[in-house]
């Protein structure tokens, strides 16, 4: 049986601020990539969600990001490797102490925003990323962006990892995103993202906006919680591949 | 064989501003405690800083403080007890990793500045901070001001501990430091400085600056390096405590 | 006739992060506390609040509070007076500035957070920090809490100043406010709100939760606006005050 | 007579950080650039430094960079213009009040770091920068480096500018600055400096590497501080300018 994992973006408040809908998406989603305190988080705020995804039975991921709260780590900021390195093995290791306060552990990480960009156009960089975080745990699982940089760098790293699509964005021909400029870069429709996840994971291919089909692994899917209607849609992705006979569980280790 | 370690807070540079004589400290002490990125320190400065230490053969140690790093982590701020918690736990997985990365390990936590004078104070806060860094390191040795209220915090919880005093300052008759408003408050003579410590250890207790004996254990010295003069006085309490036959070593996790 | 201005804290997003009701209390009062960057706001949630306060005709004020983005400068800290006093001069500067592109200008300066509830119980501290905004602006109003610390140092400094009470606060026969942890605190209820308010700036005296009259001046009723409930509260006073033939406009600049 | 400016950073040092060399930089400069808190400097250093520099009758700059402590504004950040605009009007501001607070007003504006790296590349980000600026004091001295995107920027405006050339940087036929990987780089030898610049100043062009002569407007020198080095070339410069009959001493408002 076809299997998939649902991933989302958590912890993104930080301290007065709340953000996102948390308690909604930990019903539809199977791994939660949680802020570590450089783009958004706080101490209080990782241990509350650590909290809430470990009695949710949602696998735990560290999301690092750009030191960048006012910008929440969605500028590029050009950063030496071997900083990278030690911002992912910080953000990492405070993650996995919040988390085992909460009685769990960091079983993924996932880089944010800029960070993930720059990185899935640089493999190198992505690799001075992933390799700082397998330093710190050789099993841990790395979310990359399917038939990116990000991708290669796991592959050659030969590490665990989890090949990612995006449930509310259309793909060109070679596999990168369309522009967010474009008019038809991001998918509102619940049902039409529906239909093209399931279409995706069930052929294992990214369908991209002229049909073209790109042949990829697919481990998880990328959903977006910050407002009523991306809720909405993640719940329709979930109930689509459900439909469609593919299980919605956590991903496996898998290299 | 009496023995006794020797402390000092390092790795307080932050980005582009250094701190501190590290490299000299790291020939004199036998722990060193690292600053974690609240009140000085960042994920590079921690790198080096770990990599030093581990190389010189030096304890490692996690320095949690407040997050102020305009102040230096040296102003009170009143922060609820699980916030110091969450801060304490984030702090030390951050430094757990850094040292991971450099092929060590954090063996103590010591509180910095306004956070550490603060829980001398009071013992529910300091069991607060305490109690958060066995929650992620059973194990971890806490390094607790001689005769205060965080000496009591980590008698009541059973758990490691090293009793601190310190080499530079004078202490009341009730085991309190001379304030340093008074004219005797900080120790400057590296001689004085080395006779007044030998006795201490030998004698096991703290020499007030009346004379009076109070018994106390005493497993660590807290060594200042902030400037050449600090150094000196340093190297003095070292020199002195050898002459006096005492073996200068990491102290030992007694409980 | 009895006027009353109307003055509520605005600009407290940050970053990504919204916060607040600013479009609907722009409707109801006439005076605005905008954030200054070190509790909350950065300079492009400051140009869009100044341009929007400036389109509403609303006064604007300087709101400098700790440099405590986190804690939301909520949190209390032992700062000296000087940095204090700069800190004030800072913000203030990035005030008017931000104001002046909008085509504004800052009209009066009040304190946020811990820093106002420190500097009402501590006039030298007031002092510090109003003197600094005095020093850069010798117009500016300060709007200071009825009855406390605050309006003694305004008193002393002879400037122009702006006396408030508190729109959802009951009041203990020493005019200061009854504690949070108190049942009857905080008033939810907005007839009795405007009830009361109305009863206290027609009388000019703080009426306590005891019914004791307290003389007092009252330029201005500080109102809450960070939920539905507290924007209905704010409504229904200045229609309270209204009704009661008190007109609702900006404060003059009276010493 | 021929006259130019000296210009030098200041105020650079932060919290308990110090860095910089300013006391003796003041008595070789006639213009200072202070740090306005985003990349360096705190309210209470650039009241310390505003009032220095008052009292050694140095040109008082605000020195604007991207926000980015612990990168010190050198590492480059994507950010909108509008809010670039809004980030120089901000420190801009906050300059100005400290600097009234020491009884002296800020002059000119020079931009930091990336932020100047970018924008002497970019004119349409300089504008954007100047023209908030320009906002905010129409009088005010924009330092642009000469034959630069910030030297057409602020031809374009129209404003008032002083065309700035380094003193310790070797200078490629284009005009652009000899990259920092190659050996000729950065000049280290005082004489060579001294006697370059004051080529330089004498002729009106900038001095190539190849010995090409590109001319241009020259109306302050830049100079560096950060070690003793460096404080020895700018003394040198400084003489070598004299001996050479220029004067030094503060730009005028040249458009």
């Amino acid at each position: 049986m076809t299997t998939v994992d649902l991933n989302a973006d958590m912890g993104e408040s930080f301290g007065p601020w709340p953000m996102g809908n948390d308690a909604a998406l930990l019903d539809i989603v199977t791994s939660a990539n949680i802020a570590c305190g450089f783009h958004a988080g706080d101490p209080d705020t990782m241990a509350q969600t650590m909290a809430r995804a470990a009695r949710g039975g949602v696998g735990i991921g560290a999301h690092p990001g750009l030191l960048d709260l006012q910008g929440f780590g969605r500028r590029r900021m050009t950063v030496p490797h071997e900083t990278l390195a030690n911002w992912t093995r910080y953000q990492l290791g405070a993650a996995q102490t919040m988390a085992k306060a909460a009685g769990a552990q960091v079983r993924h990480l996932k880089l944010h925003g800029a960070l993930g960009n720059m990185t899935s156009e640089d493999a190198e960089m992505a690799m001075a990323c992933y390799a700082a975080a397998l330093d710190v745990d050789p099993d841990i699982v790395i979310v990359a962006m399917a038939a990116t940089a990000q991708e290669r760098a796991v592959r050659d790293l030969g590490c665990a990892y989890a090949a990612e699509i995006f449930a509310d964005r259309a793909y060109n021909d070679d596999a990168t995103l369309v522009d967010r400029s474009q008019p038809h870069a991001v998918i509102h429709d619940p049902d039409h993202a529906a239909r093209r996840i399931a279409e995706m994971v069930s052929e294992g291919a990214i369908v991209t906006d002229t049909g073209k089909r790109i042949p990829t692994r697919i481990d998880t899917i990328c959903m977006h919680g910050d407002n009523a209607d991306a809720v909405a849609l993640s719940r329709a992705v979930r109930s689509g591949l459900e439909t469609a006979g593919i299980e919605v569980r956590r991903f496996a280790a898998r290299r």
